[in-house]
């Protein structure tokens, strides 16, 4: 929730230069997400976020988040692709950082959803679903189920320190939790993290969904769980 | 730099019924200000900055740094004023702390001005002081040189902690200063923290003077100094 990277005006105008966007007109960093840089930009032509990715592990995943999003927003659902260059890349570099000047989308994200807001959101998840059907590109999840049981031996005994015996009830609630994990749901590439703060609307109507820096193939049940969580 | 009170869509929905201002279409928290959480909130009808003041001294002196703004708007000049709800008040409270929504106004900060945007700053701090002449509310200045003694005698001998005889060293800089101090430099309401983050410029126009709550009575020259600073 903070701006890490500072972007002077002088530096954003030379950035925008690249593309066919206009002139800089405002910039304001925005306390949005948690691991990058971002800022709401406004030029003669329009409205962008512009995000700085402030981990190296994300650099090394951008391509597959920006396929995922030119492959959803090709087919019209509301999601936020990159913006091309003249040269028609996406993935650049600012103060040192990959960034990305992305399509801003309006809209906001409800705190508590009413049950139409909720339906809404669930349809707009289907959709996304749906659209994904024919998207060929793979991406581990980092935080599914094989992840869970490396980060419990590494946190090992340390755990008995915040409990007695916590780190035993972990191991033996985990083995349980594998032994019965689904095997046969469907699965494709899902957005992992698909909770209100992600779901932009207005009224009961889904303007956006953002924020897909945890996409990766799992099961699709994982996106309900995720929202209904 | 961050956003310490968060509003719900839902409240600010809410409080912005209050004015006529249309509809919520977008709202990011900015990361602007060292004291305030800030907004940046796009409706139906325009675009606003949302301010939340988080300490106690802002709410006793809002009237006053209102009231300025006001007076410079009246003038034509390019400062952001609070807009009025439909009942005429331009201070609020909205999740427990006095709030103001406030104009946008575009333009950037620059970080290394050029002599043509220097000259246009210099310009715009004088049209400022011009039209302040008739201002007749008044404010101490809460960082001014009546506060260095206090302040010093604060920090007492633990200023020698940081390196030996420090506290003797600005005991004896303060009284030269104080000494020698103007007291007869042309007086007004001025900005007081008149820096390069507070001027937005596009190109070599000033398009704002932003974040007055520094405001106060003192001699014109201290905005000169803090814009040379």
């Amino acid at each position: 929730m903070a701006v890490y990277t500072q972007v002077s005006a002088e530096a954003l105008s030379a950035f925008l230069n690249k593309f066919d966007v206009g002139e800089l007109v405002s910039a304001k960093g925005i306390a949005e997400g948690v691991e990058n840089s971002n800022y709401l930009v406004d030029t003669t032509k329009g409205r962008f976020i512009l995000t700085l990715y402030e981990k190296r592990v994300a650099a090394d995943d951008l391509p597959y988040f920006m396929a995922l999003l030119d492959h959803l927003d090709g087919k019209g659902l509301a999601v936020p692709p990159a913006i091309k260059d003249r040269a028609g890349a996406e993935i650049h570099e600012l103060e040192g950082r990959p960034a990305c000047l992305i399509k801003f989308l309006t809209g906001v994200s409800v705190t508590t959803p009413t049950a139409a807001q909720a339906i809404s959101a669930g349809a707009a998840m289907g959709q996304m679903h749906a659209a994904l059907e024919d998207f060929t590109l793979t991406r581990p999840n980092s935080m599914g189920v094989e992840s869970w049981a490396p980060l419990l031996e590494r946190c090992g005994q340390s755990l008995d320190q915040i409990a007695p015996g916590l780190f035993d009830r972990l191991s033996n609630a985990l083995k349980r939790i594998v032994a019965r994990w689904p095997q046969h749901l469907p699965t494709s590439a899902v957005h992992a993290d698909l909770f209100p703060d992600n779901v932009l609307m207005l009224g009961e109507k889904v303007t956006g969904l953002i924020d897909f820096y945890f996409a990766c193939t799992d099961v699709r049940a994982y996106d309900l769980a995720v929202m209904h969580g």
